[in-house]
């Protein structure tokens, strides 16, 4: 087995590509052959992603053939015809058949779906999710999003629109949300929503425009009343969507990736006991911090390409 | 093939048992050879519903072998193990193998499972959600249950606990639940705690004690406002529990059954469109009435024994 496979990762601020042999690698100490990364540039598109993507390709494989290639997107993908539909960052990837663009390039089999759904693969293939049978991934960051692996397999839903926790609804009486519904989970417990939410109370101070996610994490540790409010706010009403996940489908794991998730105990603490509160006392499961790192969409096209049997 | 598959439900106020034969029926039009049933009488217990059901099984096989016997139990069943945890309804029923004793009275194949499981087999094969891949039975009646068919096979969850929808959470400010919990969608869409609710508000007059969730429903179409609002308000928190399991899960079809379902268009209107707003607008689905009323059970436990391939 001589396999050549090659990983790339569009995301939301940077292009990543990686190559690596699993006929080379120890189980549970996957290595890279080699990464290339381009960060994206301001007014950059479609077109742009792609041929950067494309050359980052052509450099790792230096003339060598790729036995195939998955793809990590960080937007809406159409995963029975490869299609990205939209692009939740970069202009232009509006309907790209982007399976086909990038089969024609590398003469290889193509797989590719969105971040959420690979990085679920990934943690259960080769980081937090290892030896279950069944999970729920979570990406805490400027948005919240889903996959699932169900029986050992992704679950993409009828139309691949599976785990959209974000927008499920917690709070019917909360804030509104730019879909249009009251207390969706995103609303509350998304980095921007929490940052908008403290700088608001802030009134017309400095620290307004340059709120994130991370300075209401930091504000809370140091004792700022509204940060803490608001960070424990979030923290709960992810706690309730996840709890009302384990109702639905009593997954083994939850696995939790992505910026707010580095807020502390005080946000874990807060997520576990809402999300134990909100399930039934029979249903049991785990709630864990994703282990990939970075590197998790990058190993979720490689658990993609093995989970279709590409891999050589 | 000379299949007799033998059915038995036991359900919260009879013990049914039926008898079958796949390879003499016509497709979407089977009918069972006989039917017997008899009421639960009360105080009766675990022992009393076992022995009947033994009797009534007897007496359709008529000294004949049974090619395998499906079950549909309301209350919590270990799958794997064929062992009934609890009754809902019935006392004595803690941690009793069914499947091994059953097994042991019929010589032949059992398999058991929960009625809302069982109910989401029998509508995939046989009733509203015959050719869709992946679909929710909910039963909204006088608890709220559910069982999911995924990618056309059971999904039953890590321990068997999936489909909990009547706990999850909608409304967090909303009246407390039995289990602890505010705003369940069980506590607001259920029929005896809509009837609770609108009692309550009659004050200390005789419909108090009497009234069911279908007394409330006739109140509404008869256009009392106490009723019409309590009826309106578990429409929309079980639309906001069904939209929020399509964000989730994403299923082409939600299949509903139980007494409530029989509320009037008033009702269903109610539950479709709050669903869908819950929703994403990219994920699609359809909410359609159960079609095969008080057999669903029965039917369930033969498509049980059909999902097995045990039907010789």
């Amino acid at each position: 087995m001589d396999d050549l496979l090659l990983a790339f990762d569009f995301g939301g601020t940077k292009l990543t590509a990686a190559l690596t042999r699993l006929s080379h690698s120890v189980p549970g100490q996957q290595g890279w052959l080699d990464v290339r990364r381009v960060f994206s540039p301001e007014g950059g598109d479609a077109q742009f992603d792609m041929e950067t993507m494309i050359k980052l390709g052509a450099e790792l494989l230096a003339g060598r053939q790729a036995t195939a290639v998955g793809v990590s997107f960080g937007g809406l993908v159409d995963y029975e015809t490869g299609t990205v539909r939209l692009s939740h960052h970069v202009p232009g990837w509006e309907n790209i058949p982007l399976q086909a663009l990038l089969a024609a390039e590398f003469s290889a089999p193509i797989r590719i779906d969105n971040d959420a759904n690979v990085a679920a693969l990934g943690e259960h293939r080769f980081g937090a999710g290892q030896g279950h049978d069944s999970l729920m991934y979570i990406t805490v960051s400027t948005g919240v999003g889903g996959g699932w692996v169900l029986s050992g397999k992704p679950w993409r839903g009828h139309a691949g629109m599976a785990g959209e926790i974000g927008h499920t609804v917690v709070d019917p009486s909360g804030p509104l949300c730019l879909c249009g519904k009251r207390g969706c989970v995103e609303r509350l417990a998304s980095g921007p929503y929490m940052a908008q939410d403290w700088a608001e109370e802030q009134g017309s101070g400095g620290a307004r425009e340059l709120a994130t996610g991370k300075d209401v994490a930091e504000m809370a540790a140091k004792g700022d009343e509204a940060a803490r409010r608001i960070l424990l706010r979030g923290a709960r009403a992810l706690g309730v969507g996840i709890g009302n996940a384990a109702n639905l489908i009593n997954p083994q794991l939850f696995v939790l990736g992505g910026g707010v998730t580095k807020s502390g105990d005080l946000w874990w603490d807060a997520v576990r006991q809402s999300a134990h509160e909100t399930a039934l006392p029979e249903v049991h499961f785990e709630i864990v911090p994703a282990s990939l790192g970075d590197d998790a969409p990058l190993w979720g096209a490689i658990a993609l390409l093995m989970a279709e049997g590409l891999t050589g």
